[in-house]
């Protein structure tokens, strides 16, 4: 993610994967403050064995477009709420890419995030049957707790 | 795709598989007017083998977040560049998902195609070392072809 | 409505229909977590007897349209409002539907919700005379509630 | 409608009501130009034996809305692509209606013009079983004629 | 003003007015829930001596343009802030209206029903000396006001 | 006006004024290209005679607004639509006037410059018996000019 | 700035050109209240011995682009965020000047003020090489604080 | 500038720095399809004894502020009119930049491409009392270019 200040949205990503017991690095890498560490970064995450990438960043988003230029991996980009304009910033900074750089894009914010994680988490299992089981499960599982009627009470 | 009217737009993701040499089906699946091939679609597509699916619609798009809604396969959206509202439309609906269902969304419109194909091509990449291999190419020779300076007779 | 979350925007609806004395049930069936429980609903909702459908959703809100797309059912849509974009995502997400598969969309939140009551009730008043008496009653009250001129007080 | 100006996007509804025979009136009634053409028309519709109102306008669109508070019965609004926005002022003109006085808004433009004429039909097939039918049969033939797989000729 | 909800933000109107000694009246006309108020004020406002009107309204707000439908007399708009739109869709509302009906439309909110307090008596004062002094002098001493350098006091 | 190629806005406010028989002067003043001259006509606009000024302005719109500053006369702005934005910049860049400053906004574009002319000539028709008269004749000649029903010809 | 209510966002220019050693006025000038001390600030800066001007204005915005009408000195703006418009308005209002008069524009609010005190820094710093060492040393200082990884503790 | 196709945009760049005789190179260097190209350029620039960046670009457009984080040296941002957004996402992307590394943007489209070279003349003006001059000249023209009155024949 691009700041500390992301972390609170991000981290659903994480819990996401820790859930689904998927190994991640969690990392900070800014475009614009650190632009020399998400260049190597970016260069190398291919190398170093990373898979799936999930970018978040809010206002000027640039590092999942940056990071979807410097390699040939999936990149997940997360709009982050901004404050003056609500993560519309953000996500159009983010999925409004040039043909021939794809980010997939998540929702703006906290689901969207925990949305990042479990695309990363589908994308992973196509090579993974235990991982694909657990998916299936954790989903399965989601649409059972979907009570039929409404309640007052919350 | 939901429609037919959306086929100049997302043949540009078939063609990006054709060039990457990626098999794919390519579907009209309307959510609104063929909800029940969508079901038996979304529902089946994991057994049919698909792996990747790129889901395009336009103006209240619903296709790509219920096929999202229907498989735990990877999809991706893309927003088709819609008459009154030029395609925002398209993109909340379709970016905008709640946590639980992610659906990874691209730019809109062509571009987005083109980048959905490649997406889904990286995505198979991960286990296709050939694939991978083209895709780094593609990327590399596009790169080369970018000019060092504007030319005015273009 | 698509989750317990949109109970207490939805429920003025419910309010609607309880003072105007119209039967109804209230279901919580989720077009992204509930896929089969909502294909069931549109599918049946004819022959089991209803006959006009109040859908609330936000964000990419698929289900008041997906609804219409499963039943001949006139289907009245509300934008519950959403965190980020404050329900214009949901509004572009029920009112943009194609031509073919109609969705009657009401206003971002409570007074959408209030209205899509009053607005089943009309419906339903075509066919029910002393509905519509209690209807127009209810509209003649509320014309006389409003003062004359503002108090400073309120 | 609001002006003959705004006849080729509605005729879309005059169409679909040929098509499923159902009988109505195409009036020019203009909440701005003809405010007391709209007044009186407003407050003897029911009388006059209207069931359903249609409603088109663009800009400040304020006749949906004006009809709304004037009668009972259920009025519908098309939104009218306008020059400068595109519709987005029709829309929210149209769809923001206080708590208390509902309109039943579609998409803007020809699609929700189409759709007001389908979803007035369902209204109406809630108390005529042949129209309830051949509305259900228009809908099926529409969803037979969606081809499998994208044409080229096209 | 269309509802007392909107006296917090129109009495800063008459505010102004008061500042500047112009008599007027504050009434509570709702374009939607007492339609027949708001046509026969309309229709009598130039008989019964008013000279100018100011109207407020949010949403869908139909007020203003709708009483410069029923008057030749100026009226002006003031676009009060609704809560999922911020005031854009009241703004839209007012501003957008067709050609031949004119409405004068003040910035969303407080500071709107300000300026359409100040923008009337600019207008009375073109027949009225004594209040064109009176309002200079209010200008002139709002610019002395303006302190030459920013204060971190405050 | 701010620029020659606002004319073809702007000439149908000088129509309707030439209608209605109004004196008025045409004058390109631009507050970006001729800030003197602008603020030399604002500064002097009252003493020269002028009652009510008529500022159209495209984009970063300042002219209506500089003008409101500069003169205590009232102020009509006219948003000239944009080529990128649609004329949505030069609308809120002259509606949305601080608490003060107040200039009555109309529509964009061609629609909006018709209304500045039938507003100012209600402006002058208060103390202009013969004005007012002409100005209801014109108003009563349009909604007469209503049709009934539409017409396919069209 | 316009107003003493932009004081708490334009500190943030002073107080990066403070930390940056750089001289500087902090000004109230009003575009809209002051028109005349504004008319002559702008007139006189570059003769004064100004070299950058950073304006910064909420809502309809016109003191950033006024200034740049008046002077051929390097004027930034900042886009105060408004109540209403979240300082879309302000933005558009500033940003999308005509050619022929330039403003460089930043982001909405204090991260936007802070830049403008950096972009008058760089701008200055390219005639003073111990400014822009003490530039550089900044923004070093500010990639090296940057944490690798984020901390749950904040 | 990021593409071949932004340079019929950004030309008018070119255009006034060849008008004022300020010399510089037209590059592409794309964010996104030659990343190290723009990395490399943005380290070195500085060195290289650039004074002034312009960029641009549209959609996602990354370029400008990428190269804000690279070099300390001032770097002007111009927002090319995108094909689905009109250059709102161009806008954003460009100016909503964090603290700490500022873009100055222009208007979107070719007033900005003007505007930047403009504005990188003025900051250059400030160390070459010769560029001044023609600045000031150019300026004056411009403003004499003016006509007093509207003409017909354009």
């Amino acid at each position: 993610m691009g700041s500390q200040s992301d972390w609170p949205t991000m981290q659903r990503a994480a819990n996401i994967l820790d859930e689904l017991n998927v190994a991640y690095d969690a990392k900070i890498v800014s475009a614009h403050r650190t632009p020399d560490r998400m260049y190597m970064f970016g260069k190398r995450a291919a190398d170093e064995g990373y898979q799936v990438i999930i970018a978040g960043a809010g206002g000027a988003a640039h590092l999942p477009g940056m990071l979807s230029a410097l390699t040939h991996l999936p990149v997940l980009g997360v709009p982050v709420q901004s404050k003056a304009m609500s993560g519309l910033d953000s996500l159009l900074s983010i999925v409004q890419m040039p043909a021939g750089i794809p980010t997939g894009t998540l929702a703006i914010g906290e689901a969207g995030a925990t949305n990042a994680g479990l695309m990363a988490a589908a994308i992973l299992a196509l090579q993974d049957a235990d991982l694909s089981d657990r998916l299936q499960k954790w989903r399965a599982a989601r649409a059972v707790a979907v009570a039929e009627t409404p309640s007052d009470e919350v």
